[in-house]
């Protein structure tokens, strides 16, 4: 039915987004984990709108769904991820989703326009299972071993039980076609509220940041709370304290415009309320996209560690126990973002990195790739109140065809 | 046997230590909870060796045992307890209980001796069960009640279980009787180092202090941690780690010669890795003697808490969830220590509060009561590497024999 669908249309964007919510609904939310029934249904009612976009729908051995199409021309890759965190947002995920259906719709049913959108939903990007197992097993870096070892972190299922349960145990995993896409293009809400704070309307994704996680580990002394006198005490608990506050002191003079730092655990040893902590540990995690960056930061995490030992209270050891790697995306897509932001949303973007981990950085490692972002309303997200205004999500939505168009153009 | 025992024999009281050392052996330390198998040995040797000190041995139907005299004149209750915590040392409570057993052998036995030393093992000073139950229990503080909701926590046994167990249950609990006693004496390994590193060979006890503790709750805002930038966060692990190094900070202009201040629990909310903790808490203890030192540091609590919420990033609450008691020990017990110790032991002894809880803080709510200490080597205890040299172990035995013999000689 060429042409039928071929014009961009607001109202069905939000009503698909709608038609999503309402499964697996929780208050203004969802609740929608990997495999679970309302997720599985997700992809099945995706998989029943694709052929309108003139797209033939897959849902393959692990859980992704891939609508391709016998249009000449070049095949440009779009999509994000339908399940959820727990309890969280109705926009992580399925906006992107929802953007590359209506952008297939639009072009791939147009006679006129050259080349057509392929649309993807990665299955788990939240990580219920793994880290990206749906994005990477398409990139061919997923082995049969690493899903035998996958559970689910909330309920303990094993993904092949997981997978047996759906229908999709046996199936093939689709795995990218060596040149067949030009690219990817992703869109998601910005989950912070560098937008929302600044009016605009469009971020243009530079790179996605890479996480360098640490170990800080605290030896003291443990003793009894009553009888030790301050003057002798060797202190654990103290001694993460000031580390921590001597990080947020001097992180400032040394990092980059955009990194972020967080202690996100802290554990005491023995922990109890009488006894002085013998030992203490901090989880600690660094985000940039300029490992120079990250290389002076964790340079003065060494500093900030020989300094606080040489007092002689407690020693301290930095340990990193995860190296993140930058994804950066092609400035070719960058720019055409940034050219249909300029004809459909006044022009009203800003390049800026993602903070967040995307699918994106997984197609990035074998084709180019490319990011835009619509504002989150107070910059929330993993939470049920996660929301954007309907006109921004229109906005986003025809900048994100308009995108498509001026990559398949060339 | 007037007069076999009669004089005080250093070498006994270390052999009777190491007797009670071999009983539930570990490494060079012992493992006895309350009502284990060891522990229960450890009454009952007691029991066989009160005859000896011309008692009368009972173990009541809480686990106390009790050693009665019919000799004429003034009683001095003395004593401590036997089991240990977990995988601990040889020393703490035996050695009370022992120097109350060679004072009782010295004393009773000897005609010439005004009045008779009567022998106490208190029931889980250790607080396996409860907090103080023996003692309490001997001054009427604990009911059937408390009993039938003691449980193990270690092993979840009830109390009423244990007694079972042991074959005490069923039997009367014992209670102070009025003007039996004159006081209460208990020796005790300082547990902290002011003895060792002033060369001092005891310490006179002045007051037990009280514990104070404290929830202070931190609300902020849980966020994303890649996408939430530095300028807007609401972290509230950082305000907890503020919070600690402002007490650090500000509690030495303010506090007592001999406050101890301990953070020995923390716990972020939700504590992952990759979230900003909106919430935190810190379990906050205190300890002195002096009421008024606490009331100048609650209201520095209180003044920190408002200073850090007015910063608007994150509120502050600081809640008073323990209200500490000091016990103050007996003038006249501290001065016949003095003397005591100007006698055997060179005047080698200092008044100190004690800044760990013992029963004597219990029985002193019914009679004058007085604690004596001895060095611990390295300040070390509730550690299976607690010790003491085998001179002071015997300096102090002679001084409590000494001071006991002055206590009863009125």
């Amino acid at each position: 039915m060429p042409g039928i669908n071929s014009r961009f249309d607001g109202k069905r964007v939000l009503a698909d987004l709608n038609a999503l919510r309402a499964i697996g609904a929780y208050k203004t939310g969802v609740h929608k984990p990997t495999f679970s029934e309302p997720h599985l249904r997700s992809l099945d009612w995706l998989a029943e709108q694709l052929p309108d976009a003139g797209l033939v729908a897959t849902i393959d051995g692990i859980g992704n769904v891939l609508g391709t199409s016998a249009k000449a021309g070049p095949k440009l890759l779009a999509g994000s991820h339908l399940e959820s965190q727990n309890h969280a947002g109705w926009l992580d995920g399925p906006l992107g989703v929802i953007y590359a259906l209506e952008a297939a719709r639009v072009i791939n049913t147009d006679p006129g326009t050259n080349g057509a959108v392929e649309v993807a939903a990665w299955c788990d990007e939240e990580g219920h299972f793994g880290s990206f197992l749906g994005s990477r097993s398409f990139v061919d870096a997923v082995t049969d071993a690493d899903i035998d070892a996958a559970r689910d972190r909330s309920s303990d299922r094993t993904m092949r039980q997981a997978l047996r349960d759906a229908g999709f145990a046996g199936r093939a995993r689709l795995t990218a076609e060596p040149s067949r896409h030009i690219g990817y293009l992703e869109a998601h809400i910005e989950q912070g509220d560098t937008l929302e704070s600044s009016g605009l309307k469009i971020g243009v994704v530079t790179s996605i940041v890479g996480i360098w996680q640490y170990r800080i580990s605290f030896t003291g002394a443990q003793n009894h709370a009553g009888t030790t006198r301050m003057a002798v005490r060797r202190d654990a608990g103290l001694a993460l304290a000031r580390f921590c506050v001597a990080i947020d002191d001097s992180f400032p003079a040394l990092c980059g415009p955009r990194t972020v730092w967080t202690t996100g655990r802290i554990t005491l040893d023995p922990g109890a309320p009488s006894i002085i902590p013998g030992g203490a540990e901090m989880l600690f995690q660094i985000r940039d996209d300029n490992p120079e960056v990250i290389a002076r930061l964790e340079a003065q995490l060494h500093r900030l560690a020989a300094e606080a030992t040489a007092q002689g209270r407690c020693d301290v050891k930095v340990e990193r126990i995860r190296t993140g790697v930058p994804a950066m995306m092609t400035p070719a897509f960058q720019d055409a973002i940034e050219a249909a932001s300029a004809a459909c949303a006044g022009g009203k973007s800003i390049r800026m990195p993602s903070g967040a981990g995307h699918d994106a950085q997984v197609l990035a490692t074998v084709m180019p790739a490319a990011m835009l972002f619509v504002p989150s309303i107070g910059g929330i997200s993993h939470h049920w109140s996660e929301n954007t205004d309907d006109a921004d999500i229109v906005t986003g939505a025809e900048v994100f065809v308009e995108t498509c168009r001026r990559l398949l153009a060339g």
